[in-house]
């Protein structure tokens, strides 16, 4: 048995509507609390668009703290001083790369006066960092964007999401402002489940699951319980339909717990840093207490939920999550 | 107005049935003759289907010579000098080559008794290079067993096929009897097109597109002329359902004169022998000769050809194969 102490998803998209209904009910059960991701169409970027939002996840949800973010605009001080305490942060797409993320902002310079105002306010920046560089390289090639705002924001703290290849590691160390979220799926995926075998559509997503090597230095990091380091799944459900036309994303949700607790093997205090002791510290979140327990009993990943086809469906798994 | 001598397309599958009616115009009103591809189900590995085969193809074709190649097996003497006069080269596509592993290469040495009568006979070996190592360095990994083989069997001319990385380019000239064929798709495409954008899944192939280094490679010794590289296109033609299932290959008959057109871009000498003269000078084909002309008229590539989605569907080309 494995007792984790209020659980949090620190990178999630949950979508709207019936999807939103289908798919939330895999982290109210196994989370305390959830990053939500604004790239909804239309993004999620002013106050009245944040609480109706956060009133549907609440809605349709039990016992769950949605951490909610904004899409990044240009906003004016006044507008972020309104929003500064219904949000966890601010979310910042380079143009183009991702889902949903053409309104993205064009120059990262162009925000810099909102970045100014939300060292000063204390609000987090969270980014999708990426260039349009070659695929393999966009990662890698964004290191420098990230240490460029490390040091012309040094008291901003500054997320570096879903992280995917080993050169963003070792950034860590290297500047105290900038954190990291690590998927189920880069943990654990290469290319080759992507495009090693027959084409697997499912493991499709951005940025693309990487080499072995890449793979290997996450889970290093993450198995030394690096402070830094937090989960996030970035789970992104999209209809089977629209996955076969080549959406990016996995819908990670219903395996997270189980399949994290046979990766940790028994190292259940990393476990416990890396999906919850390393947010709360990191950024003093304070959310309601909540125990999640998974049990030794199996569990088989749903072969569909509603529409979406599940990150390792009908996998069998030694865990799973108690009264869920 | 290019006029090209003979061209021949050095690898290509053309199935069977109504799928080979659909696809082989395509061929025969571009090449003079093309090598086909054994990998049928069950594969071409005897004189009675070989023959029965090249007949399919002969009767559904006008002016064209399929040079045929067997599935590789464990032929006896007789066997293959029976088939001599019949087949172009045996095709291996070698299974369970682990990374730089003896127990992948003794796998190879199991048909050693076979390489030694072709190199008698004078009978070429076609190789799929690839191990089951990581997606993208199986290729790579494979140089070993390449390097192996030339060393081996002096005297047998081995085609590396559709090479795909640069680490192969460098062994052509390192060994006497190492030829290799380069497919339309790694000269023009990398993994951005791919899983750069949305998943395509009409640019997924064996072995996958790679990076820009590797296919800048592969354009610098295609534009130099090298003697040892040949065109093979290695089209190969699925149903639209089966891509989108997964299936590796790209059907790129209908776009190859016209898209490598403007690749030479005015070098027609080079051109000429990247699709002909080299082949012949190489395997002293005795091709009966055969004049295509491309003129310069636009060309759309197909939308469909029967089920089957062509690379580069839609694309305008400035030259377009004349009479066709």
């Amino acid at each position: 048995m494995i007792t984790l102490n209020t659980p949090i998803d620190m990178h999630l998209h949950l979508r709207e509507g019936k999807m939103l209904r289908d798919v939330i009910p895999y982290t109210y059960n196994q989370f305390a609390a959830a990053v939500v991701m604004p790239n909804l169409v239309p993004p999620v970027d002013n106050k009245e668009r944040l609480e109706s939002y956060r009133d549907e996840i609440l809605q349709n949800s039990e016992n769950f703290t949605p951490l909610m973010n904004v899409f990044m605009r240009e906003y004016t001080k006044e507008e972020l001083e309104d929003l500064k305490n219904d949000i966890f942060a601010i979310k910042l797409y380079p143009a183009g790369i991702t889902t949903n993320s053409e309104a993205g902002v064009k120059s990262i310079e162009n925000v810099y006066p909102v970045l100014e105002i939300m060292q000063e306010l204390g609000i987090p920046l969270s980014v999708h960092g990426e260039t349009n560089g070659f695929v393999l390289d966009r990662e890698r090639e964004f290191a420098v964007v990230y240490e460029k705002l490390a040091r012309d924001f040094p008291n901003l703290k500054i997320i570096m999401e879903h992280i995917s290849t080993y050169n963003l590691v070792d950034l860590l160390d290297k500047h105290d402002n900038l954190y990291a979220t690590v998927t189920l799926h880069h943990l654990l995926l290469t290319l080759d489940d992507l495009i090693g075998g027959a084409l697997n559509p499912h493991n499709f997503c951005k940025p693309v699951v990487k080499t072995p090597k890449d793979r290997d230095a996450l889970q290093e990091i993450v198995r030394s319980g690096h402070k830094k380091v937090m989960f996030g799944s970035d789970s992104a459900p999209h209809s089977i339909e629209n996955k076969l036309k080549g959406a990016a994303g996995l819908f990670s949700a219903p395996v997270i717990l189980p399949a994290l607790a046979e990766f940790f093997d028994g190292d259940n205090d990393t476990f416990q840093k890396f999906i919850s002791d390393n947010a709360r510290e990191n950024f003093d979140l304070n959310i309601p207490e909540k125990e999640v327990v998974l049990v030794e009993e199996e569990y088989i990943a749903p072969q569909m939920v509603g529409e979406v086809k599940p990150m390792f469906a009908g996998k069998r798994f030694s865990y799973s999550v108690k009264n869920f």
